[in-house]
């Protein structure tokens, strides 16, 4: 059994993270901890686990430092001086914040602030499995994805990969669920004001093009420019990223099956979805609501140079407490699915 | 291993039924049916279901009959040709529709129709677990109960049982979420008409309301009556039944307590939930999505001789194929909890 | 031309009334008061004002004395001083608060709090001029109802004042939307856990008991008992109050149809729906959304001498705003209708 | 007084405009036809207008000839043959189907189906009055523009008036509410399928790229192509667009304001939202639900020549009824506001 802690388990990346890894087979849950409910029953904040945990926080300053790996599920800044005290401990760490996605610290201060261990960065892996599967393998630190990066950048990677698009006009138009905002609230997220918005709060610049630029450069062999824009839109859990490439030439159905068949070969969890005569014909993100999934799909215009490609995930699952555990599967030698082979619901 | 059939498993009750079915470490799915998409992949209709089911949908008149259990999902009049048919073939049946829950022929004429196997109900056994524990365990046809019905009948069972309430003025208000209607749509399904409403669609006269007088009539010796008022309320899974009685004499808070732990002392699907200081003081039906759980909570009114229960559900899972299974477990002689251990998740 | 003030205006309650003023085609709004906003353009907070409105907001200690009319959109506890302050200022005064509706000083102290002015609260009427027409005319303080009391209260006015109940054993089953929270948010109101709920935060001893207990009493002549539960449901504005009322003797149709015409008969802000042969045979609030008016019907058990009573609402309007305006029209000689006479969207 | 009649009233577009002229000042409705309900109460099927409509639909074969102006709310292909039977009645046409938008009959046929009218295409003006003012002061007919349309052509206009962006590369990634579905349903629309969708229904080729692109090759002066996504999501009035544009070279904040300044100067309608300091520094649906505004706002890329126009419309009022009113009222001398000046509502 892997002994597994999570920092900072009253956050909505923290809770299904913490419930994934309860369901866990080869998972003994040791330690969750919160500061501001240190001494409480996680039940309290996370009542979907009555009948399945009897723990309590504790405070990180209490935790014992003997689990096989540990994860963070707090706010980035702080999850760096975490990694830093953890790196020789003996422990894995797999990092959900933002403090260990991008290799160059002058960009993760552009988008974030002054990085405090600039010297981890070279022994941390992106964790995202179906780019990184190898690295993850054998990661000691595994920073794990953003969920709108995730979600972008497993539609756009085959492309990349293959040189089929213009890589300086990518557009990533997205739409996300509530819970992305975690437990946090302000008047944005309010009810009244949320309720059936699609709001576009941050239409250029948002972090995540970091990530997204990077790993899609990273696999360009050269400098690739992803203009993303997020919406908030009306529902919890979810992501849908439309993407729209422009393509220097023409291309087939079969061209791009092509590429994401070939890319995706050894990826349990992206499907293709693409299908004829019914509803379901390309991916939504309330066929992936609870699941690791991200379903990709795509359609050519037959009238200009483009192609959309659409990508659904749940931002909770594969895009952080999901793909986490995916991650730990491999950095224990398990089977990739271990712990997250579920359907999503049907309606929802 | 078990074999198992599901006849009408397009609808949503027996997509449900089938995807926790694929679940289940003791079941196989031998066959499913559909007369309309006969021939079609199950994936089609439930696209969640990609990458876990490979079947696809064949008609009842093509199914072989060496399953050790077939589920009907058909709508009801329809349900019991099937019986009827099943009933010496060695299979055990579990029947979704509402033919085989009521006891007394004249009940089911006056709510549904004229019943054309009268002589059968008394083989079957309603398919709620917590009240018929042992008779499902030894049964050959179990009538699963309906959505709304399980939900007041396990709000009321104890009260009813220890005589605490005035069982002539029983008011059961419900709210229920639009996966209730099923697959087939209408005016009142359509999106624009349904999104946002609180549509009191029958206020008096609901069929369920046959069940639960009957089981509480039952529990109680005597004639109970019930006032059930559903009304549709903007969800897709999920009811929420808030229950009014006046009790004949004042009771304390630890009344109510000894009441419910007792009936329920033995059952793991029923959760009791009454606590401070949280937001999830009281039963939601969101806390139970995806999952087989009765949420029961209760409060009495200090001002007048009032309890206030309340019970949630999710009605495409203890409200139909999830309890549908738990009755397969007992009748299996496995743990009633097998392939229905989960959680509910947090947000959603 | 009437002036008019309004106090509190950033709020929901406050923002409502600012945007009905506006277009009323008798007022002129004079000054908008937010202690937190003062200085800020009113459309900074009420973005759909832009185009309607230039006016920003002031502090309260800055205004001028001159208006005909004061509203007060302030929390309880603090618009009591308001009022004592304003009160020989010659200005009309509505109070939106609670702080004037009941007219017991002790009954608002076991709700709310210790009043400051109970030598006021016998110069204040109830806002609710389907029931106080003629001393709201006269009135120069008015309290205006709550919005759950609203509609309780007009769903059981003519059946209380008819003597067709049994007055010990009310149950008023009321599912309520968002914007009843007001414009301030916490957990509770955070869109991840808000979104879906049915939840019902305060079964028993719902503060707006005391003003619906209030109102029937006076009409019954004997002390009136109503058990309000109050649920969250998803919607952003409305009320449904589900009405369970026990009948002493059988009634038909007939006898419902007489009491609530009779009752409403000169209230054409009240409609009553209860119509065969269509999808909308009931009350519901979609249908008065961002409307003044109260939709009322009812439905008889056939199997049990209980009445089923639906009353809809927008707790913006009718629950508050628009009633309030309601009440200014009345104290100004004005139609009642003025400034308020607009349909509701289908569908929306 | 305009007499005005509708026909196809009993629809989500002709009841919204119904109801819109209901309450504009200088109109009278003379009929309103329903080929499905004829003979009903149009508050059968439009509960929201009663106490305000005592109409009853009639057959457009019984119909009077007598009106000033005849409103089509008939789908495309059956409109163009109304168009044709009245187009020397005498009345004036507003056509709300699509059958008179385009003006090349070649482009129709792609699109819809062959037109069995194209002589009249030249006679018929598109309903945007932000640019086609005066044409439709002087039109005897005029094919009030798409809902979808509307939105993306608002927000490209100056851009590709003035010559700023790249037409060539034009994305309109665009967010529908699910009225745009009209009051027909299948199980697209089906509640618990449809509700928290994002669903690319039609990613590429969809119909009303058509009218998109002949007006912005009208103001271009030669072909313009883009590329319209539409997806729809959780709402059920609304339209978000979110256009990206590429730059030939970089903007200023400054070349974007005049712009958009200069090309709606004498709009009242559009509004131009670009705010600092607040939630609602971008447009969105929810402030124009109800509205006949049209609200756009902007961001331009630091990182890349790109820009992003939002535009957000209410799809029944702006998007249909709204603007065929807005043309109505300058194809009678009326002041564009006449009948539609009203502010949305905060929140709903």
């Amino acid at each position: 059994m892997i002994k597994a802690s999570v920092i900072g388990a009253s956050g909505y990346t923290g809770g299904e993270l913490y419930r994934l890894l309860l369901m866990h087979p080869q998972v003994q849950v040791q330690e969750i901890t919160s500061e501001r409910f240190a001494g409480e029953f996680a039940t309290k904040i996370h009542p979907n686990l009555r009948s399945f945990s009897q723990q309590k926080f504790s405070s990180v300053k209490d935790m014992k430092r003997d689990s096989d790996v540990v994860f963070l599920c707090t706010p980035h800044e702080k999850a760096m001086d975490y990694v830093a005290e953890f790196m020789n401990s003996g422990m894995k760490i797999i990092d959900l914040s933002a403090d260990f996605r991008l290799r160059n610290a002058q960009t993760y201060e552009r988008y974030y602030t002054k990085h405090r261990h600039p010297e981890l960065l070279s022994q941390a892996v992106l964790g995202i499995p179906e780019l990184h599967h190898e690295e993850i393998r054998n990661a000691k630190l595994v920073g794990a994805a953003g969920c709108l990066s995730t979600s972008v950048i497993l539609a756009l990677a085959p492309l990349v990969k293959n040189g089929l698009i213009d890589t300086e006009r990518i557009i990533a138009d997205a739409k996300i669920g509530s819970a992305a905002a975690g437990a946090s609230f302000d008047i944005s997220t309010h009810h009244p004001e949320r309720q059936g918005v699609v709001r576009s709060y941050k239409p250029t610049g948002h972090r995540h093009t970091a990530e997204i630029e990077q790993e899609m450069s990273l696999l360009a062999g050269r400098q690739v420019r992803v203009g993303l824009t997020p919406h908030a839109v009306e529902m919890v859990r979810g992501i849908m990223s439309t993407v729209h490439c422009w393509l220097p030439k023409q291309l087939a159905d079969i061209d791009m099956w092509k590429a994401y068949r070939g890319f995706y070969r050894d990826s349990p969890f992206v499907r293709l979805v693409k299908e004829k005569g019914t509803l379901y014909r390309y991916p939504e993100p309330k066929m992936v609501v609870g699941t690791n999934f991200c379903d990709i799909g795509f359609e050519l215009d037959p009238t200009m140079p483009r192609v959309v490609v659409m990508s659904a995930i749940d931002n909770l699952v594969k895009g952080s407490g999901g793909q986490a555990i995916q991650c730990m599967n491999l950095m224990f030698g398990l089977d990739e699915k271990e712990g997250l082979w579920r359907p999503g619901m049907h309606p929802i």
